[in-house]
């Protein structure tokens, strides 16, 4: 029967629903060993996966735990989700920005790994913040403040935590339908009503091109559509950090500088535009609508008063996260125009600094991060300071010369 | 590193040598995990490999382990393979005839998996046969008698050991380039001069289609060049099983009468083909002299003689292979003409009845088999013969009614 399925997709047949969930789920209760896995998931990232395998195999997900439901809070409950980029802190500010304007938010968020960073990570930066709620915890918070930021419980699709770390270390983590099916299972499972997709792009994201990164963000929206959710997409281009910051404490401050509508830019923009599209899929009002009330809770502190609330409600100490004393500053050897800064690169010096972790297991360094002093655009002279890297002498790091590509 | 490559050969792009051997060496020394191993499989499987490649690996492979030399021992050596059937028992016949022709024979043999048999069981259904030569002890023998037939030292390619049990049961058996790899390096490895192949084809076989065949068969001659080592091979139908006996001492009653001049048919004359085309290469004549001297020892005792010979020299006692007393008949439940038996489902029955092994570890019974009674192109009537097992009542089996194609 293994053999079977194996054969078959290596011929690039599709498998039944009975056969997906014979494999996958043989392979969840340790019938399927992980060889046979990774040998069908790479033959699944080079054939692909037909329509129907991707809804059959999405449900087959979504069954394999729990499936939250918060029906009977009232008002439609939106969710976020981005594939991943480097300094991308959106989560932070675009979550309170909508639950400030009284559409209830439950994120569920992950812990960074390999070159980006988790929404998780940045938030235990803050001393006391809890991350490990309860099914009746987040039921709770969302009833009393509007708002959850917190870490997905353990039961909620088990075969994508199984799934995704052998896909980690097999080299079969590049595959649209495998992306879609573990992103669209973990937010159907979640419980939320309408879903709007951060969909990354370029040299710091899973995906390369702008092409393939809108394959994703349709097959997200048609498997959202089978379940009777509504999704909509942006796609980001991934090239460059995003905004000024990459690290954990560090971020959480430049997220908290855009939510007091002190820092403005392409971070602010980006949230801007992410709190739009929930905000108009909430409360059914265009985008344009939605994006004047955003903006207005951004500068008349009403955002800020709903992270400040979420912090506290959590049992973090709003004034506790802190950025290392320890810097090291990275001055331009050429002088000319920042072309662009390599975002794959800075992900792999914030991972050296300790920023993050190369296994679920390594434990990393809130206060370490990088601010980076110029942006694409600007022209820098000989001696001029490009990135403060604030650190942790534990830990040996190289700078390469190539991360800003200066002409 | 290990990442880069399976991204590399996911998209379908070649490997370096350096690459292939610190992912295939990585795997035999334990530092690539067996998961990273079946993903890299499986993209081979499906992508291919280029002929440096192959031409890479298969050195990788002879030098993960020892490499026989025996050229201190006078004539040209020659050895053949089958890709293997359900059946083929050629080897009991053709190293016997060849040797006795003053062609030393140095025969290394492998155990039966799954549907087809191994030389290395049929030979064990003699009592006292040793399979377990040391390297002085296969030297000794061919300068004694000039012919050895024994398992293969566990020194000789043991990454392709390793390898072939992971292909097993991880779906990625039927790769091209992968079977000439397994195949060449060990026959290279094993210190024979002249090589000759026997490419099986059709249901009871690993590769489907004559194309295929020709293909394995020609990038095997390839592999052989680089090495100075003149390979030639011939296809060989599998989708009717070879010969009429199929099990362990079944097949080597049958191979006996065949060394006699006994038995005529399809395994006679494949046998012929075989040994006359070993001959031909060691004795730098046409086929078809060859032939007249293969037929010559197939008649006047002199391959049988040799058979004796190489039994009594490796502890062996002729009379002791016995075929199980216990009968079960299987008679025809249709008229018409035969005009297939299904060598997978005949393969598969023999499994049943015990004359097999699933894994590596189970113990086979020699005694029990097959005897078709009536072969392809014959006429039967309802109620006629077609099969008698010969069975160990503990073995469960059923005997599919498809099995014989009569029409």
């Amino acid at each position: 029967m293994i053999k079977d399925i194996l054969d078959k997709k290596r011929l690039g047949n599709s498998l039944t629903k009975k056969e997906l969930e014979f494999i996958f789920m043989g392979y969840l209760k340790g019938i399927v060993e992980s060889c046979q896995m990774s040998s069908l998931l790479m033959a699944i990232c080079i054939h692909g996966l037909s329509r129907r395998e991707v809804f059959d195999l999405t449900d087959i997900f979504i069954k394999s735990g729990e499936v939250l439901d918060f029906s009977d809070l009232s008002g439609i409950k939106v969710d976020k989700h981005s594939t991943g980029g480097i300094g991308d802190k959106t989560t932070l500010v675009v979550a309170p920005v909508v639950a400030s304007l009284g559409i209830p938010v439950i994120k569920m968020s992950g812990r960074g790994l390999g070159y980006t960073g988790g929404t998780i990570d940045k938030l235990e930066s803050i001393k006391g913040f809890r991350t490990d709620l309860s099914n009746q915890e987040i039921h709770d918070a969302v009833s009393k403040i509007g708002i959850v930021i917190t870490g997905q419980t353990a039961d909620l699709v088990p075969l994508d935590r199984a799934i995704y770390a052998l896909r980690d270390i097999t080299g079969t983590t590049s595959s649209i339908p495998l992306i879609a099916i573990s992103i669209m299972s973990k937010k159907i499972a979640g419980g939320a009503d309408k879903i709007l997709l951060d969909v990354k792009y370029g040299k710091g994201a899973l995906i390369s091109t702008i092409d393939d990164a809108k394959s994703l963000g349709d097959l997200m929206v048609e498997i959202g559509e089978k379940y009777g959710r509504e999704v909509r997409y942006v796609m980001t281009d991934m090239n460059t950090p995003l905004g000024s910051c990459v690290g954990n404490s560090i971020e959480l401050v430049e997220a908290v500088d855009v939510l007091r509508g002190v820092s403005k830019g392409a971070l602010y923009d980006l949230c801007v535009e992410l709190a739009s599209h929930m905000v108009s899929m909430a409360k059914k009002i265009s985008v344009s609508s939605a994006e004047k009330l955003v903006i207005e809770v951004l500068h008349n502190d009403e955002a800020y008063k709903k992270f400040v609330q979420l912090v506290k409600n959590q049992g973090g100490d709003i004034n506790s996260a802190t950025v290392s004393l320890d810097k090291f500053e990275v001055f331009s050897k050429k002088s000319g125009v920042i072309k662009g800064i390599d975002a794959l690169e800075i992900g792999k010096l914030s991972l050296c600094l300790g920023a993050g972790r190369l296994t679920q297991d390594d434990i990393i360094d809130h206060s370490v991060g990088i601010f980076i002093e110029k942006n694409v655009g600007e022209r820098v002279d000989i001696g001029d300071l490009l990135m403060t890297l604030y650190i942790n002498r534990k830990n040996k790091f190289k700078v390469k010369d190539t991360i800003f590509d200066i002409q």
